[in-house]
């Protein structure tokens, strides 16, 4: 008896993928440290140069006083947030309902730190400079995130973040930019990192979503932030005796991906488009400001869709879908991000996946 | 003009070292991935072989039901006693004064979690039953660190031990090991690690001190305990997409030295007596317990000390001394913590080094 074919194991035995830069395996840290001098001193709770050498280099692109290396976002950005409300006397700081910090923190920002968040705009929608005008008085800090990753990395209007900056500064409200995928963005809005970062007061990047690191993240700010940081990076569990593993290989995927981010953002285009032009399929957003964009399939539910997709991903030896989220009854969706391994995927083999998909969803609705 | 010589540069200098397992470089981390498959899958968040086969293997080794990895001590230690305060319902929590908790951490148990330590016994010595009955009703854990690290690594005997524990399950006090440093004091012992964790309720290991990995820790306990910490894990920001550096060179490590352990206690007591030999230089404990000790030189300060040891370092070529920590105006003292590199010293330099110190350090009191 032949088990059914799951989504998850067709996508990882598909010859080419169309998403992502390959497993995380080991072979990414072994890639990373190929280069490294094995007498690399470790830093040493977040001193020695292999940390502040990384540290001044993403202060001096992102044009910040200071940066700190963190050991996750969670953290950096907890402690961001809880910094500003420190410093402005007030708990209340306000983000979109679908920010990290309110879906998949455990709640940490309320539990540990005890701040009290006032959702922005709404599920289906980026806070806009309207939203943020009606902020009560008191608010300390506003976080933004760009791109909004769980509407599928939508990105506001540059003009719009121009003046939602200008707006807070006005009244003496921090802005702090979740940039997860900052570097993803630049393409998108012909901007350099340190153009972005000037418009906010505290910014944190991450090294594992587009630049596909290990784990880590940098906060950057001004230097008693930076300061006041690594006292809270201590009361966290964060200040680790050696965070090398992270460090090298977040500077040596930084370096390799960066200057990617262009390609992965043409060929995220190029991969909406083709889906767009199936029935039952659509992305979001329909043109992609990213690397990455979520693609929907109406019609059908999760459930009935992952063998669909898992049949096309094996007759085909192309990977599209490693996992599916219910939506409804009938529509569910998943997350593109694209990375290296597009590039290697043949365009016609791909046309003929994409189009099998759409003629598969479009049959299966019968 | 010749720079005059520091501790520092004449220890790492010197030919032999008498302390550690070497210099914490990337060497450390490729050395444990020389021999793991590059295609061994990242643990992710958590979960997966790579992290939960080795929770598995440290919870059948101390005989606890369930154990979760942390990126950090400090993390873990927080979030047990956080458990067994919400559990008992009480803020007051019990520990010496100079526990890593109260001084390493900057307060982040006071100022995360909130919680009211109550300190027992001082700073000369270690806890006692007569203390622990002292304690009030309310008390929902007592932390117990073995050794008792900034005490020279101290230890109550067994029997206290087991009373202390007898007394806090009568008493319904969560007893909670911190046993940064349990795998060193098993030889003294004569227990196995088993033996010594069923006297506790929950327990913290660590990686990195006489184990020599890179970074990491694990909590165990209760499943619930496991649980409930995994929450906390994500809220602190340790529940990294990927802890695999530090998981498989914990692992690596610990395989390596766990069988060395009651070689480095010998080298321990071998070294301490040579020193306690030397007027003006006494070790605490006296003997060893453990691989550690404390080493301290009365009659001079840190300064007047230290270009002392490093001549000595500089003219024996045996490193004895990293660091010289200031007691009193007349007093200095440092930790020496035996590691793989004390076999391979000469035993007759080592004896010169040490009776020259001796020699040397009684003139400079002239």
């Amino acid at each position: 008896m032949n088990q059914p074919l799951t989504l998850g194991d067709t996508f990882s035995q598909a010859e080419y993928r169309t998403t992502g830069n390959g497993p995380r395996s080991v072979k990414v840290l072994l890639d990373a440290l190929r280069d490294v001098d094995g007498d690399t001193p470790s830093d040493m709770y977040g001193r020695g140069e292999t940390i502040e050498k990384f540290e001044r280099k993403l202060a001096d692109m992102l044009g910040k006083e200071s940066a700190v290396f963190f050991p996750s976002g969670t953290m950096a950005q907890q402690i961001a947030l809880r910094i500003w409300s420190d410093r402005q006397g007030s708990k209340a700081v306000a983000y979109h309902p679908l920010c990290h910090l309110e879906i998949h923190e455990q709640d940490g920002l309320k539990e540990l730190h005890h701040l009290e968040p006032i959702l922005l705009a709404d599920e289906e929608r980026l806070i806009t400079l309207e939203d943020v005008k009606k902020l009560p008085e008191n608010v300390a800090c506003l976080l933004l995130e760009l791109p909004q990753r769980e509407i599928g990395g939508e990105l506001p209007d540059y003009a719009e973040i121009e003046a939602i900056s200008a707006y807070c500064r006005e009244k003496g409200i921090a802005l702090h930019l979740d940039g997860a995928r900052l570097f993803e963005i630049l393409p998108y809005y012909g901007k350099t990192a340190e153009q972005v970062c000037a418009l906010f007061d505290s910014v944190y990047v991450s090294f594992y979503k587009g630049v596909g690191g290990i784990a880590g993240a940098m906060l950057l700010g001004d230097a008693d932030l930076a300061q006041q940081s690594k006292v809270w990076k201590r009361r966290h569990g964060g200040d680790l005796i050696s965070l090398y593993p992270y460090i090298l290989s977040s500077e040596h995927y930084l370096d390799l991906r960066l200057p990617k981010m262009a390609q992965y953002y043409e060929e995220a285009k190029e991969l909406a488009a083709l889906y767009n032009a199936q029935p039952s399929v659509r992305t979001r957003p329909e043109v992609p400001v990213s690397n990455m964009f979520h693609l929907h399939f109406s019609g059908l539910s999760a459930e009935a869709a992952a063998p669909v997709v898992a049949g096309v991903q094996a007759d085909t030896g192309i990977a599209l879908v490693a996992y599916l989220k219910e939506i409804s009854d009938t529509a569910c969706a998943t997350e593109i991000a694209i990375g290296d391994l597009y590039e290697a995927v043949p365009k016609e083999k791909l046309h003929e996946a994409v189009e099998l998909l759409g003629k598969r969803l479009s049959e299966a609705q019968k």
